[in-house]
């Protein structure tokens, strides 16, 4: 049987991710990698996988049966997604959760124009967490959903520390507040503020000669980002970042806690949780698997774009119904 | 709009259940039970709603758009599966994992013949823990599966305590370990032996001058139940029993544990799980969302066997697209 042949458009750390979830599948294989940079300039881990310019994507037309766009959600996406949707099946991570329908409506456009299936805004939230979201809400309607990040790194909010005047480098960690989750685990059903879910934590390289007190209560006050949450500020040496701070972690946990009974007398919590030693490489992994099920699907003469919600979970899977019905049922 | 309209087979805790979970849906109305047991003696909770002898069931035919089969998995679905999906779109709860291939052929092929949608196996063991282990393997492929039940009330186990001499009544839970959990939370990838992974604790009615320590020797080395366990019997009385016994709660872990990275050398944890204040109660809600799924494909034309693997999640759901996508990714 011939392999999913798969296409990456960026090679940073999502781009990375895919090539090496696709080395653990038996049924899907890396064909090219597309990069902004000089294709000479990058050395990518799988032998005899070409590495070619972006602006080429669309001489590889037969070469690829599915492109996955390791672009950003900012800029990148919501140019790519509609381009390529039209030439290929693709997966993407879009994850700007306000502009998901009108993203979503571009891409369906473009991804039906070509004959192609396009599967938006996958990943572990958007992705994974959605679908628990949408199954709990679904068992339990009479419930209420709870959704907490961490411990991880925020990319954003490591970039915004990293624009504070004086500061040379940082990194900034989301921690869920252990005693908000405790209640939701004990159906307390709390209402909970900004500031009650999650804490921030910055570890901050100063730049010599900086006012660090001012750095500390610029970055505590920083609106959006910082305001609304209890934050703690370290100042530590560049050295001790790089060494203690220069991993990807993330994760978090989704609730759905809900009653049941002939006056709600019953009380269920579900909860999903994840402890990621690399975001980018988990997201990858998803990303890989819904590979295989927009290939499926567009086999099958499915068109359009899909997120996660439109996509059985047997579709993921390398292995037969048959199979998943005999081991994992 | 017309609701969907439910038929439940079988009046015991699970049918007492979905009458119960249809009522927290805005989109679907109880149409008929159906008993063994005289129609005329069985109270239901739904005004206006018709029991009937299940003997009737098929003269119901164009009332009912999906029917819930509420009966056991040993010997009332084996005959009523094939039975009923040559004339109704059907949910059930087989859980019988062995036999999972042959029910789902019998029933597959009878659905066909009808023409309807039936899906088996709904439920949360088998059911959204098997949705779980696959999407977990599918997104971690080099890894590993961890299932713990409990801490719940098993109705096998319940039962064969009271079938040992000198038992007059009884109830089981099962439980998981805890520090076995807690080595598959640390990315341990424990090998675990039965007994490592559950505690079996009972509590025992005993007849009037049984011998007791006798009851608690028969039920500890009873084979395939308790021996492969450590088991811990308590004589109570039964106003203790009724008193502190008489819930259903339960509830269970899936674990997928797995690496990604160059050499797998990155580390992640998938954590689901259920506490459950009563198995019937939530059993039910998940037969109820898969009721509007399989309303809606058999709307779409879809026609034979399904599990869970095979529904894409937005089908569970009473929102449209649009709103899901815009509420919920």
């Amino acid at each position: 049987m011939s392999k999913i042949r798969i296409g990456i458009v960026g090679y940073g750390n999502l781009g990375r991710g895919v090539e090496l979830a696709v080395r653990q599948t038996p049924d899907i294989e890396l064909t090219a990698v597309f990069t902004r940079r000089d294709p000479s300039s990058l050395k990518i881990l799988t032998e005899g996988v070409g590495v070619y310019s972006v602006d080429d994507v669309a001489s590889h037309k037969d070469d690829i049966d599915v492109l996955i766009l390791c672009g950003g959600s900012a800029t990148d996406l919501p140019v790519q997604g509609p381009k390529y949707a039209e030439m290929f099946n693709t997966i993407d991570s879009f994850d700007t959760h306000a502009k998901i329908p009108t993203y979503f409506a571009d891409v369906d456009a473009a991804a039906k124009k070509g004959g192609n299936v396009s599967v938006i805004s996958v990943g572990w939230d958007p992705g994974m967490f959605s679908v628990q979201r949408l199954y709990g809400s679904c068992i339990l309607p009479e419930g209420k959903d709870y959704t907490f990040w961490g411990k991880g790194v925020s990319q954003g909010h490591s970039d915004a520390i990293r624009r504070v005047e004086g500061v040379a480098d940082g990194k900034q960690y989301t921690i869920p507040v252990e005693a908000a989750m405790e209640a939701v685990r004990n159906g307390e059903d709390p209402e909970l503020t900004t500031r009650q879910k999650h804490l921030r934590e910055c570890f901050v390289v100063a730049k010599e000669g900086a006012d660090k007190a001012k750095i500390e209560q610029e970055i505590k006050n920083m609106p959006n980002y910082f305001a609304d949450y209890d934050t703690t500020v370290h100042f530590i040496s560049q050295e001790e970042l790089d060494r203690d701070h220069s991993g990807i972690p993330h994760g978090g946990f989704v609730f759905r806690t809900g009653k049941t009974g002939v006056n709600g007398e019953t009380r269920h919590v579900i909860e999903y949780s994840l402890k990621l030693g690399s975001n980018p490489e988990f997201t990858s992994s998803i990303l890989v698997a819904y590979a295989r099920a927009a290939y499926k699907l567009s086999k099958e003469g499915a068109v359009g774009a899909k997120t996660v919600f439109d996509i059985a979970p047997a579709y993921l899977s390398p292995k037969s119904g048959d199979e998943l019905r005999a081991s994992m049922l």
